[in-house]
């Protein structure tokens, strides 16, 4: 089965195509520029190094949340531009379990995403079985520190927002140091998820594909709040 | 400090664009291809996608062996040429040692290349600090045993020699899976081992770059046994 799978929830971008579970290719880009300029070339350039075209891609995974509102939406739009000429399957993966499938070891991974504002949207995953241990969340940094303490260990960070939970936890019994280098969402952990949601039977087709954006969006809460609700 | 790193020295092929430890750009190949059709393109992919030149590089990184004869002499000369206009420093790094700064946690890491011959080449890693723990070597899989026995655990296997030694000792306690997409050797360790190695003033200037290959190749091996030598 050929996986397409992006990345464009966070600050940082990937792609990458599998065939089954192996991977045929990956990229990752972390310049700034916004993922409407980029993903769609990043899409284009994998297809073509492995000599694909998206009408033989069988299975498209796309990070689904939590992420930023606009980076979502590049990231679904793009992905059910592929898939809707030939109705291919979809799967919309957690953003923060597409991250986890893209470590393995042993202990705990914290993938965390910069929520703004000094939150992290967080979730946490055992490293070798990558099985969910908290629900995707929205917090503060410093509100990590129950978890860590009870979790299993070595523990490390994974995500854009890594930074951030490496500054408050740095000096923590467990916590293990991750290169920067090493700390971005990889585009074979999205592809993994992907194929795991396809064996589950969580895909869908292209139409049906839906952003998780995981809290309203700054406009829907101010007039939450205007109006008083 | 701007770095270009590429690695050509196995089956797979990986580049990475870095800015001193952040990781700008990566890229991953696994299609079969010939390296000679493949590095330069990526190569250039990697430098675009970054808005950067040769020119602009500071530190270019390529694995210079253990590894295939072709694949290593299709990376130097790739490397050579777009270094030498420049005169810009060249860190030629163990490909084994590479691969172990491309992943990270606690235990062991075991790089592994396909040497042909059911033979791999191989060295052991800590996860944590990166430290070497065995010198390159080319051996039979099997004669890792008294090494994985012996060592820290959690260990597991990098590098397109990873399949050969999860047949061997996929059940040994202490060996922990990895699944095959996260087993390739990444152009994010390439660019970390080129930093360590400037770090250690190890870098030379581009015509002095050379590939290590271990072991004599298979017409200098068959024309000393017909020497005698």
């Amino acid at each position: 089965m050929n996986i397409l799978a992006l990345d464009t929830a966070g600050k940082t971008a990937a792609v990458a195509v599998l065939r089954d579970e192996t991977l045929l290719y990956e990229s990752f880009l972390n310049t700034g520029l916004t993922h409407s300029e980029t993903a769609l070339p990043m899409a284009d350039a994998a297809l073509r190094a492995c000599g694909l075209t998206p009408a033989q891609m069988e299975l498209f995974g796309v990070t689904a949340g939590p992420g930023s509102f606009t980076g979502l939406r590049i990231g679904m739009a793009l992905i059910k531009g592929l898939a809707l000429p030939g109705d291919a399957l979809c799967a919309g993966v957690s953003t923060l379990e597409a991250f986890a499938w893209g470590v393995a070891g042993r202990g705990t991974v914290v993938c965390a995403l910069d929520a703004r504002r000094g939150q992290v949207y967080w979730a946490a995953f055992d490293l070798a079985t990558h099985a969910r241990l908290t629900p995707d969340d929205a917090a503060p940094a410093a509100a990590l520190e129950d978890f860590l303490r009870g979790c299993e260990k070595p523990v490390f960070f994974v995500g854009d927002g890594a930074g951030l939970c490496y500054n408050a936890y740095e000096g923590l019994p467990g916590v293990l140091a991750c290169p920067p280098a090493l700390r971005g969402g990889r585009g074979a952990g999205v592809g993994l998820a992907a194929l795991a949601a396809y064996r589950a039977g969580r895909c869908v087709p292209p139409a049906a594909l839906v952003p998780d954006y995981h809290r309203l969006s700054q406009a829907e809460r101010e007039r939450a709040a205007r109006q008083g609700t």
